[in-house]
């Protein structure tokens, strides 16, 4: 007879999570996964094309961790058409040492999108061209309205312009978001310090020519082989190329696929988490293109689950 | 605003399967599997050597169903000195048109115990060199009892006879299985028609010279590349090799052991699901030696997950 699985609803979860902390976890758990503390297997992926959804399955436990994490976050982008949300999942919480499930966080992908956006925050901060940056955002659906929340939270006077498909939802979820439309994209290239893509997109969003120098891109909507978001010749002219994950970047997003094209090799990159836990000192013109290229690591969804786990037992022992 | 989870706990679950109609789900959907309609990425794994654990994690979808499963299992192989059960886990049944998480099978891994079962019996029955066949089972655990009795579902008369390495514990389960005690390796293999292998052993259970003309393996244990039962030498010998899945078994089992000593070609074995549906003529001499390798599918975690969902659709509806 198991101990019996505490199960919590997005409604209990809401209240308990906060941008900084769960900026400062996500944080930790990437320095730990560059620093090979982190077992998490590449992902596991289903695909459902005749719906346009997917469904991304990540493991993993940190070294000498009391629990291990696995997550099924889903995408389906025609949800919209009826109704409901693109994204949803949950998260589950065993036992390290007994193999027991412990914690269902029915979160509907919510977690997932949390820690994603803790990335992008950290991503946009740690190679920011100036301080209070012009913020360009490609995409209008989840991760592109929680970066106009958490990237504002670690860089304080940012200012975010949002470029998407449907001209009177992206006026809209600007207005949400505090956020200015961009005309166009050679418009927001031409106005933004930073450029973040958080896009489902299958072909290059622009021309690597249409970038600027100096200019710092993160790019998070890339999440499969089939994706892409970055031209992969902007690879070719930065000067600074990051990864939250070398084997899954070159697997699943526009690092492989610039890889794959000739235009870069496959060790051009380097560690995300190297560079957050100040492992190296990065040569870098004021010139140079940067890029942050993000796929989400299990250690993220690791560093959300026990955060929140911690808290709840907080909570219990009050 | 999803909808909400359906969770039900195994004192739910258990009532509702019998061993004839899982056998049945489970011969389907491994025909469907080597006909090539079940979406199954490689199962993802976790392990946890200084616990003696790991957790497996399946996950897949058959084409047009809808419906897709997660199903994550765990084995703690020391959780007995502690009291508890080695296998634990649990399984998830999505929407394959919206991505949403439907139910909850909170099954303590029985539903993975239950439908491994359907195989291992399905892989005794379809090479059985008899009918009521002597059987031997090498290990003393869940799945070593469930054979005693699903095997006997598919061949009547069958006689069970079991050998553990703790005496003590064999003598008890064989009594409760109404099995007979092997006395020694050399007297089950002497003995046994088929030979069942379902421990967690890293090296071979006994000699490939010692397996007997005739003889009949169905090796389930092995479910990783550290682990073994079968000798390699044993499939060099074999007339029929069949594997539920070529590729995991390359991956995680025996078959793939022996491929890597250079025994035998990586081609050299028939998908198991071929042969239940009949889709090739087995040449067979009554000398030979068969084997049926077994790592266990996704499609069969989606097949009983989905004979459980149907009949609680049929309760409610009641």
């Amino acid at each position: 007879m198991s101990d019996p699985l505490s199960t919590y609803a997005l409604k209990d979860i809401k209240p308990l999570l906060q941008p900084g902390e769960v900026i400062a976890a996500v944080k930790e758990a990437l320095i730990r996964h560059s620093a090979g503390e982190v077992q998490s297997p590449l992902p596991g992926q289903l695909t459902f094309p005749e719906v346009n959804g997917d469904c991304h399955i990540k493991y993993g436990h940190i070294r000498g961790a009391d629990q291990f994490v696995v997550k099924i976050a889903t995408g389906f982008y025609d949800n919209p058409q009826s109704g409901q949300p693109v994204n949803n999942g949950l998260m589950l919480l065993f036992d390290a040492r007994t193999g027991a499930p412990r914690c269902l966080f029915q979160d509907e992908g919510w977690m997932t999108a949390w820690r994603t956006a803790a990335a992008v925050a950290l991503a946009a901060h740690c190679l920011a061209p100036r301080p209070a940056p012009r913020v360009g955002i490609i995409g209008t659906g989840q991760q592109a309205q929680l970066a106009t929340q958490w990237v504002a939270v670690v860089l304080p006077g940012a200012t975010f312009m949002l470029l998407g498909r449907d001209a009177s939802r992206t006026r809209e979820t600007a207005d949400r978001c505090g956020a200015r439309v961009a005309s166009s994209m050679a418009s927001l290239l031409s106005n933004s310090d930073i450029v973040i893509t958080t896009t489902p997109a299958a072909h290059a969003l622009f021309a690597a020519e249409d970038a600027h120098p100096g200019q710092h891109f993160v790019a998070v909507g890339a999440d499969g082989p089939e994706k892409q978001e970055l031209p992969p010749q902007l690879f070719a002219r930065a000067g600074v190329i990051l990864t939250d994950d070398r084997a899954q970047c070159l697997a699943l997003s526009d690092f492989g696929r610039a890889v794959r094209t000739g235009v870069v090799l496959a060790d051009s990159d380097r560690a995300f988490g190297d560079m957050l836990g100040a492992r190296f000192t990065l040569e870098r013109k004021p010139a140079d293109i940067t890029i942050v290229d993000l796929t989400g690591l299990a250690a993220q969804d690791i560093a959300i689950a026990n955060l929140l786990f911690g808290k709840l037992q907080e909570q219990a022992h009050q």
